[in-house]
């Protein structure tokens, strides 16, 4: 057992894994426009967190014990690369499935816990992959024209069983080691062959995963957002994969077929909330900034779309002290989030994200599109002139409101903005997926009981 | 020091105070319909607190000095009727101010631990009046053709001073003991005279208060919900009133001026917050029940709207944790609410209150407004029929169907209702003020440096 | 042939219909509390528009025979009594429904004209009887336990049919002449004694109307608005009624069962929808005058609040413009108002109408709530004096102000203001039914055809 | 006179203009991929219209001489390239300005006239230069430190006008012939320098036009909308321009600073928002497809959603049919669109025009981002499984299904989809704006009047 260094991280990857990009297969990963940033910044999360002692492990493979250690966790993800973030919360889903599966499934708790410490051990990043190509959504996975397009068991073997499938938005698949899959929803009687939970590897034959990217391709000061921040996002194949026994989490148990997909939903709602209420700071910060610059801040309106991004920002955080502060404690001592407040936060949060985001527009003004490139302000002739009509006061140069401008555009309102605008909706399952699961959790006895009362029913 | 039964409770309302309704004097108060019934719950919390020991105090007298404690206050005043929960608010903000202003002006905080103290020994119920009659909004107190419609000091005298003026909008003014009198507004150098802030029995000689009610005068049982819980809202005048020294807290200090309702707005934000959580989920609650008298309740877009009012209740009880979470110490030991997360859960509830009732109306249906009476049911003719047709199933008759309608009418679309989504918006100050200081309270210079990180502008 | 006068209107009453209000049978209608001001205002209607002549005939009789007479209707309606506008509308809606199944049944087309003939020349006035009392909403009519809860024909007679059922929300009842009786919702093969429309006189024997209402009891001069603009709602109960052959319009052919429901809907939502864009220009109106009175109208967030009152209003105005410029034309030569721009402006005015209430009661105040009574402005002792604080500045006097404050409560908040706040939303169908309708008259082929064009997929 | 082929346009545009785009002066403007596709679809609208007589000029030429006009001239646009629209717009709003100065500058009035007959016989392209850099916007532009930050007269002289300052987000401008400047907002007296309205041909010397282009720079196949539809934005600065006194249309008459923008403001305001409604019946057409596609369009909560987006769309049409059928006429015979409908229509389409947005998304689903390129559509290891997986049932293949996505992208979630997102809000002055110029256009005095009514107190 030891950790990786940036280094060994790097050359981890030239492991023969199939990787494809813009319509050609993917030579050299680490030098490839596409990869270059996400493997640097994971590699740099490898170097923040490396020890050289032999039973080293990083942070992001401990189990929270209680609330104040999942206070640290959340306040840690958010200055971790988002595979760190993907392992700790994909393997912390793991275990929070081991919990509920120990009772009926002990042998699939066992493997999953030999699974996470063989992760741990080797240091390894994980990501889940979860969402099938789904094929008709008006039928259940065995009524489908093509029975692939739920990820399947084609065939058990003594030693293990063969999958065939897809799993699609998956975020930094290429750039990591290990695919944590699991069903895409609740699996019936008659639907064991769907039933499947079990980890491959990236390198594993027949696994091919094609990417996209909002990664700028060119101008990167115009994008000063985008170009340190992003990461691959995967289309996996499995074409027959082979999946060893002891890798196998799920095998036909449709009873616990949701499991998984509802612990990795709290994991994943909870992390991102907490980054959420990240952004909502730097939508705070951004549109403060440029109404300074432009020396708009004390007008009345500008003031009060402030005062409202202010108000979004610190609800999304009270969901998220809640959702700590109510943690429940599993048998094997480990805290997990309210599965209440979480989903309440992460719904408010994913709600009203477009609404901030027209706020910030309202308040910048147009050259959020329209300001020249970072490239005209070298320029000999145009440079100085955009210099001096950008400039607005005394320590507001062109220069700075410029590229404010740009980061604006980049973060908001180009190709990564609305990369953020669909993923707050979609992220940890949809608005209507954090509607059902609030719904659920809600105490409405009570809430019945205290109305009765109210009506003098009681 | 001894506390007060409910009997002794009511004699001490004989005390010749000036009170008026619907354009007369009230005589007798406790049997005048607009006051039966607040004199009755209020009445009822000293008969439930009431101790024999000659040193005991209501908890409505405690200071919290932790986070726990203030929880524990926050659950309390749930079960309190409101002229309990404005006497502990109102102290504590009294001696919230004392606590900011001990510096500048120890004896003013001497003289709040002593009025407190006063109220403690013998058991009194207060109220907060604040807010002034302001005249022309667009002038300031000073510059008003009537230089009365602030409150303000017609004359100093040795012994104390002399106030004229009236306040608005003070809820159960006419069955307390002390008016707790605050400037309405910060005051400038030049409006000293208007810097007071004092605390006033309520049968002072000059003092006369005008009551307005949504207490329903007859079909009380069409009035489940008001019935039940209503209090006189109360025009105070205040003619040429003295006010002995040692009950004036603040005579002329300008800088102070706006301490008292800022602490007032911190703690009264708080309270209402509290209400408006439990308001929350008994909309919740009502809703269901409608929904499941109606047979509605797994139709997809009912379902919906219930989750979102459980959201919505989730993130007002969010705001609540997060609040007490990060109160702040005062120098004495004591706990106050974090400014940020109180002003901003306010803020959350009453901007979406109305949008939960049309909510509620929306699942309910028209029989919120068009259910016979519930005298109707008790007609030999009609009730038998309406009966019949206000039934929907085994387990929800005709006359629980009925009530459940009138209940919500109640408490959302009649004078109850209308008084509550008013005052949604107007207690602790409008919307308008609790974004004001909810920006106020919030780490800008954080956000603005994350932003500029984001941004590579660091 | 002949108009009637006020006083003929009046007398018209005493039938022997069955009338109750809490508790009781109403023995003298037009001296009830409940009723004098409904009977006054459909009086004063009748006063209005008669003319002697033999051949007169109100022009709420008039059938649009092209965009400009739709819009001068339209208007008129504005004008008249809420039963006058009934007639017009309940009328309007069987020829709609007249016109649709003439080439099914001719016949039933043929007793409508009579049956409008029949009305027009003895000045009748009508309301629409439909929503049934509907049981479990998961079940169908014949499946209800009780099989009376949607209304039925229980006996068919050479002459006529039995009908037995209620019929809810029925507004002003208690004071027209004729039910006109509707299928609440589309039947299938099978619940053909559910297929019934007809005609039914206020008095015929079997009929009871069950009245609530929102007139206030008492304090009149504290509810401008709604002590002269009130109606009874009814809940009316058919016991047995016969039905005379040639009033009846539907009987047993499910195909048509909707017709009448979605032809009502129609002009019920247009008429609704006139009257919502009066009450937001009442509104913006009220916003204005009372941010006048209390010297905000030019602070900037009251100013920004009033602007998007305005919007609203004009928007509503808008739908109504184009529902009337894409009139469609039926053979017979009748306009009915667009389907799609009649439902798009009726959602779009109900959905904001509580949000504009908000704004309302956030620019004028606690005041809505508090203003002392009317009664108290008189009473010597404190009259002088709350005119003194309720004044604010040259034109706007302490009565004046305090009488605005009343008129929004009323029309806003207390039990007309619940009323209206219901009705926006229930009135016509509720939102989700025009939800659904517009979605069902927009052009969705084209709307594709563009997005294919524009995705270079065409 | 006589108009222009495409090939004498693109020739036209070798005039000499210098124009930049990242970092660098273009020297073929013509061939440089940020100019290819706009000059295309300009040299398309040149084709589109063409007519050899010696008399003929284009339709964007014609003047509405009634609302039939007027409703026509609005149809048209929508086919129309930018520039011809521009055109349009921008002479119209010229013509507004002239109408509404005759009376006090027949002259100015006069050339306006004279240069809108020049553009027409020479068949040119303009667009409107109204933005001002602004400089610290809490000071008016003499108290500015650059005197420059907002445009000016620097010299007269007998012959004319010499100007300086910049001119930001104007579309097209690199591609049309000519630039009409106009003040960006109301001056006062002492601001007569910058009361400058005036008309400057691309190529003048001291222009230069700074560039910005959402212009997807490759991987056309994956931008199917921006691909075919993108203009240049334009920075353009003056940098001491002589401009012909025959060609100065303002000078110094800051009693008419404001006309031009109000003019402008009003066409711009219409031409946006019928675009708004074709982008509306767009994205209600994708939400369609995509739920199609994925087997979800009869999901309630899709439905919802789609059926909010059709009623969206149909109040933006609502607005512009009210906005033409209450367009006012001029002395000239001109017809105006209405100023209240017009802004309302505006306002209401750009404030909710990024929840749509959001709607789409979440129906759409996370494909929306992650779909994999169309490149790797075409590749003959993973093509084949790309296409299994997006095919979803019979008539929706997988590329088919893939393109739709990348549309759906494009179109809001990507460069083009933040341009337009910005551009909804910022175009014709933004949301603040249309807020003031609707309130101002309202009948108050009406809506007034009705409320004191209502209230009682007329």
């Amino acid at each position: 057992m030891a950790m990786m260094t940036r280094d060994s991280y790097v050359a981890s990857l030239d492991d023969g894994r199939r990787i494809f990009a813009e319509g050609e297969q993917v030579k050299d990963l680490s030098r490839h426009p596409q990869f270059t940033t996400a493997i640097q910044l994971v590699g740099q999360g490898y170097a923040d967190h490396y020890r050289p002692d032999d039973d080293a492990s990083g942070p992001y493979f401990d189990i929270p014990r209680s609330p104040a250690q999942l206070k640290e966790l959340l306040s840690d993800l958010l200055h971790w690369d988002m595979v760190t973030v993907t392992t700790s919360q994909g393997l912390l889903a793991l275990l929070t499935a081991a919990a509920r599966m120990r009772a009926d499934h002990p042998e699939a708790s066992a493997r999953i816990e030999g699974y996470f410490d063989y992760c741990r051990r080797n240091d390894l990043r994980c990501v889940q992959a979860i969402t099938d190509a789904k094929g008709d959504r008006r039928l259940p996975p065995g009524a489908q024209e093509d029975p692939d397009v739920y990820t399947r068991i084609v065939e058990r073997r003594s030693d293990g069983v063969i999958i065939r499938g897809a799993k699609l938005h998956i975020s930094s698949a290429a750039v990591c080691h290990e695919l944590v899959v699991m069903p895409t929803k609740n699996m019936k009687p008659g639907e064991e062959d769907y039933a499947i939970a079990c980890a491959v590897p990236v390198n594993a034959p027949g696994v091919r995963i094609v990417n996209t990217s909002y990664a700028p391709r060119e101008r990167q000061g115009d994008f000063p957002v985008s170009a340190k921040h992003n990461m691959p996002e995967g289309f996996i194949i499995f074409d027959d994969v082979f999946v060893p026994a002891e890798r196998v989490f799920l095998d036909g148990q449709v009873g616990h077929s949701a499991t998984f997909a509802h612990a990795l939903g709290l994991w994943e709602r909870l992390g991102g909330t907490a980054h959420m209420s990240e952004f909502a700071d730097q939508l705070v910060g951004l549109a403060q900034l440029i109404a300074e610059a432009n020396g708009t801040e004390r007008i009345n309106h500008i003031r009060e779309k402030i005062a409202e991004m202010v108000i979004y920002a610190t609800m999304i955080r009270s969901g998220l002290e809640a959702a700590i502060a109510n943690a429940e404690e599993s048998p094997e001592g480990w805290y997990f989030p309210s599965e209440l407040y979480t989903n309440a936060a992460k719904h408010y949060a994913a709600a009203d994200y477009s609404l901030m985001v027209r706020h910030l527009h309202d308040i910048g003004g147009g050259s959020i599109l329209t300001a020249p490139s970072t490239a005209d302000l070298d320029n000999d002739e145009v440079g100085p002139l955009i210099k001096k009509y950008m400039r607005t006061k005394d320590g507001i140069d062109g220069d700075y409101r410029t590229r404010l401008f740009h980061a604006i555009r980049d973060f908001t309102a180009d190709a990564y903005g609305g990369w953020q605008l669909v993923t707050m909706l979609q992220s940890g399952g949809g608005l209507y997926a954090q509607r059902l699961v609030a719904r659920k959790h809600y105490d409405m006895d009570k809430a019945k009981r205290s109305a009765l009362e109210l009506a003098g029913l009681a």
